[in-house]
């Protein structure tokens, strides 16, 4: 195969071929261990997902799929020793991640339990609350919501309206919902199973409100009846996950006692004295809010199982699917078209990079919640981390299930193939545990933030000399280095594809995409309010406002790019754990498909930017159609790497059928032929008239 | 409200409103009466889909609102007057596609009946199976299914394996399906509710295969009992569209009468002779399957319905819901945050682009098939533009339901609020009567037709000359012309965003997009095959696949380029309508943000052919910008033009309920500040000590 064609095999050669174990080894990392126990786990068909399950029954079928998983000891990893459990957070969540191949509804539902009503007891409360209730949570006895999210306010949490007011005279806390906006809504285990809820309200003692703080609330009986004080309302039907009862749930005047506030962070004496560690109120209620991170870096391993799991399926019926009679005489594989290649191949490269990714998340996840690195910059660093990376990989499974269930077909749209059923389920993992577009304008606040901080120290002449440097190197780029000679790439670096294909290449594109749009958007903030009088403390607030609302869609974008940018230094991270050669040879193909991926969708910035001419990004999707001819004979290897067992894939276009069918439509026609009976076609006889 | 500033009053101020009513009607069209009538069936309350529904209800519940739309003569309007019909086409499928806002499912097995099952005796058959079978058909005595899509072969119809074999002793068919692969599937009413079934099979008679043809077939009792030698298999759970009985049909050596073949466009006599008005056996095929345009017409336009009824969903919403407070006090309106304008505002404009273009194509649809403009180039026409415009609605429709979805967050998810229902069912949509890609890909090549047919009489030297002529202006774009003048817009015509705002400008950027393109292609084609020996046909056909393969994606992005320019020109045409000069105003912002969202989104491509300067590039998205800012104000109008009754929309979150909420807490807070009971925040008594 030469650079210069595309040359189409449909199979790579056993020479050239990749290693597969040692490819799958390198995306299990390093919690493998864990991982496979949780396939095990997802492997059992008690845990499977029913098709078209009636409602009530999904719910009932779930809730004892989660007493399956505490029999199977499969939840007290993360839970201390001291209570029978592991202390091992990377693999709690590693093994988690793998349920979703099972059924989501099941895997989120326990994700409520033990990984928000539990840990929330975890890590906001003290040992007193550990040794009372997390034993019984554990064993699923003590089921319970999580109760922050509320009709009126979602994304804000600072702002709900929900309010536990500290009562002296009996040392209670009084939980009240004043209205309907502040009933706490979508909560899992909320409609049917949860007993209590960890409630989150705005603490209110001695008349002053010290923000929003947990409080542990018995909303039920353990035969279900609701508690007096405690209202409940089912959500009902939902889009997907519809084994989970997510309902509502109100409180009037609803007492619980002084101890029950989980007072980690912040406590109230038996006279009704606010104390807290953190003397910051915002400092406070981020930390409390910080401990949410484990949510997102469960859903975003969790996604990418999915698009692997959908990138399977597509890619093994694709390899094996005919549809159109080709020049050779037979019907040309689906993977052999060049859209098809197009509409896979890069969504391939995505998910190895998005895995890569994932796992540097967890480990940075590992090293926090472990206690191993558990230092405020980096909680900050693995929040603005996941910030990044969940709604990117979470995005990604929706439009890769989609790409995949069309790719398929009628086929594809069938429940049995488990594309819709599992993006029916996914598709609420792009607004939960952090709104994607509100999680990454987080990220861009951030970037800001630090961009901010380069010239932290610095006075306004210093500033006003790296704004016109900025300025004037775009000057430069539009101008000046363009007339004199046409092309202005990157600092000279790139003369040609060849070129770009260097890894420092590449990352100086994403990079420099990244830094350059963080700093345009800085100076756009900073000119807003230039001219607003320093006093005049509303009319900057206003003016602040409308700069940074003309710039969010363009702040969110950047954050995007960020993402990408350490989804491609995670996947290049990544390819150094491999050692057979072939192997890395076709990951570095893959890994370039990625980066030319991105710089081909960002072209029109680059291009704008003078960061590379028209000649070079003609040439970049040009390469991208040659590393699509030579990564396409290894498609099926690459996601035989994932290692997916048929019991976890569970599609039936995936178990081979389709070839079968062939054959036996193959075998009849020669059997036709054989016989002479096979008849000759109307097109053919007039052609031989012709003659 | 000037040009340069983005300035965001969230009402339009009575003075420069739309008229609602006027653009509403603009939107109806020319079938607005039976685009009513058609509302109004899908207001009736049984006609609703039940979320949450249990499949064997639902399928039972569905067959009985097709009862329904019989009784209330609703489905007559296609079939001719000699039947009780109305012989009104185009009236017919704007009154089908109205259906898709009350279960898509009824709507779909409708189709099923009447729309292709019934199309089919119809347009296929002749005058004795009209009279015989399409009384009960219209009445739905006789339920059936449209046997056309094989499990081995989907879109390419011409290569299905069952076969029609003529037995000229017993003047009969033999219907088989040989092998699973040739098992008809994904029929609706195959499962349970079909008695007969249109089945398409090759046609074999004295051993001469005279390709597809479609005939009549029974397939079960009244009472449910399959006859003899046919055989069913349930689809079972689907990604959507539950309520319809989806199955496999096969048939073992199953005779009918010869006059069961639908003899319009081929006859056997009963001696076995076949005979065709259509000599060419593939001009015959695509002749009987082009009746099949009806489908893409209808799906293009309930798909536009759909997408409207997300727009009108998340719009209301987001102009009610409030989230994180601004510099004012008061919480932010969703629909104020730049992001949420971007995210919604341009899917608006495309809805009503698609609009304007799905009612010129059902005009176009309507004097085909009224009879008046029936010529085979119209025919032609009308499959080319169904053709380009089903694949862009359908998937604009999945795309604008999801973000609909997201931009409501959790309250999106819930089935109440039908966006979730509405995206299942509509998936499918994108795959079947024509899969997307397939169709965009049947585009192209009409286009490299189109471009082949101006050189058709043309000798060698005037085609390299007119290449040379492409490729040489393509030098002077990259060349000479950028380094005199560094931007080398359009012709000089487009100096600035003002007169880019020129429609003129807009057109002929769009179209210059899809000439070049397909001129490239074409180019590319005719290079691949130039050196191959004239005699050597395969290696022709080889060399010519190949180059066709490499360019597939190319052609297929040309087709949608060609698709977009459609809809663009249909915007346009459709103003014209509006004489109100403040809608007229609105409408070509709208226009114009629609326009230069297509530049903006093929940016790369326009800088790379040197069609636009990197500063006009970074103009255009400046301009969107503004547009956006200045449609805000007119987003709820804009959607209230759609005309959707609350019976038609039916989301809670569309009701005015979150206002309601608001409303309820505002006053508690008020109420509790005037008592002198609103605790004071930590966060304020620290500032206020601090003083």
């Amino acid at each position: 195969m030469t650079d210069t064609t595309i040359s189409r095999p449909s199979k790579a050669t056993s020479a050239d071929r990749i290693d597969v174990s040692a490819v799958g080894d390198a995306l299990l990392g390093k919690w493998k261990k864990e991982r496979l126990e949780g396939r095990q786990m997802a492997e059992d068909p008690r845990m499977h997902t029913i098709y078209g399950q009636p409602m009530e029954e999904h719910r009932q079928r779930v809730l004892e799929q989660l007493g399956i998983l505490v029999e199977s000891g499969a939840i007290q990893r993360a839970f201390p020793k001291s209570l029978g459990g592991d202390d091992n957070h990377g693999g709690n969540i590693a093994a988690y991640q793998e349920l979703v191949l099972a059924d989501p509804s099941m895997q989120i539902k326990s994700g409520v339990q033990w990984g928000l009503f539990g840990a929330a007891i975890l890590h906001l409360g003290t040992r007193e609350h550990h040794e009372k209730w997390l034993p019984d949570v554990m064993t699923l006895k003590l089921p319970g919501a999580f109760a922050m999210t509320e009709i009126g306010h979602g994304s804000d949490v600072a702002s709900i309206g929900t309010t536990a007011t500290y009562d002296a005279e009996t040392e209670e806390f009084v939980i009240h919902t004043p209205f309907k906006g502040a009933w706490k809504d979508y909560l899992g285990n909320a409609a049917l199973h949860g007993q209590a809820a960890v409630v989150f309200a705005q603490l209110i003692t001695n008349n002053v409100n010290h923000g929003v703080h947990a409080f542990f609330v018995p909303i039920r009986t353990p035969a279900g009846d609701m508690l007096p004080g405690v209202g409940s309302e089912d959500d009902g039907v939902k889009g997907g996950l519809n084994g989970i009862d997510n309902g509502r749930l109100h409180f009037t005047n609803v007492r619980v006692p002084r101890t029950n506030l989980l007072n980690r962070y912040g406590d109230v004496s038996a006279d009704g004295t606010y104390s807290s560690s953190i003397e910051s109120p915002g400092r406070r209620f981020f930390t409390m809010i910080g401990t949410l991170v484990q949510g997102r870096v469960s859903l975003d391993g969790s996604a990418v199982r999915a698009m692997q799991a959908a990138l399977a399926i597509a890619i093994r019926y694709g390899s094996e699917r005919r549809q159109f009679p080709g020049a050779s005489g037979c019907d040309t594989v689906l993977m052999d078209y060049g859209q098809h290649q197009r509409r896979l191949l890069p969504r391939l490269a995505q998910s190895y990079a998005m895995a890569f990714a994932g796992e540097r998340l967890l480990t940075v996840f590992d090293e926090v919640f472990s206690g191993a690195g558990d230092t405020p910059e980096n909680r900050e660093d693995l929040e603005t981390l996941a910030a990044a990376l969940k709604p990117l990989s979470t995005w990604a499974a929706l439009d890769t299930l989609q790409e995949a269930r069309e790719a398929c077909g009628g086929a594809g749209f069938m429940a049995k193939n488990r594309l819709t059923g599992l993006r029916a389920d996914l598709d609420i993992y792009v607004t939960f545990e952090g709104d994607n577009n509100v999680l990454l304008q987080l990220v861009g606040k951030r970037l800001l933030t630090d961009y901010a901080a380069q010239f932290k120290n610095a006075d306004r002449a210093v500033l006003a000399k790296a704004a016109a440097s900025q300025l004037g190197d775009r000057v430069t780029r539009f101008g000046l280095r363009r007339v004199g000679q046409s092309i202005a790439d990157l600092g000279q670096v790139a003369r040609s594809v060849e070129s770009m294909r260097a890894p420092e290449t590449q990352h100086a594109l994403l990079s420099d995409r990244v830094e350059t749009m963080v700093s345009e958007i800085a100076m756009a903030l900073r000119e807003a309010t230039k001219d607003v009088p320093k006093g005049d403390k509303l009319a900057h607030a206003v003016a602040s406002e409308e700069a940074f609302n003309a710039q969010q869609h363009k702040l969110i974008e950047a954050a995007r790019a960020h993402g990408e940018l350490l989804q491609w230094e995670a996947f290049t991270e990544g390819i150094e754990k491999v050692k057979d050669t072939d192997s890395r040879r076709v990951l570095i193909w893959l890994r370039d498909l990625f980066g030319f991926g991105l710089i081909e969708n960002s072209a029109a910035w680059y291009l704008v930017q003078g960061r590379i001419s028209p000649q070079r990004a003609e040439a970049v999707t040009a390469y991208i159609d040659r590393l699509l001819g030579r990564l396409r004979p290894h498609a099926l290897d690459l996601v035989e790497a994932f290692g997916f067992t048929p019991e976890l894939l569970r599609a039936e276009i995936a178990s081979g059928i389709e070839e079968e069918r062939q054959a036996e439509a193959q075998t009849y026609v020669d059997a036709q032929r054989a016989a002479g009976t096979w008849p000759i076609h109307e097109k053919e006889l007039r052609a031989r008239a012709k003659k």
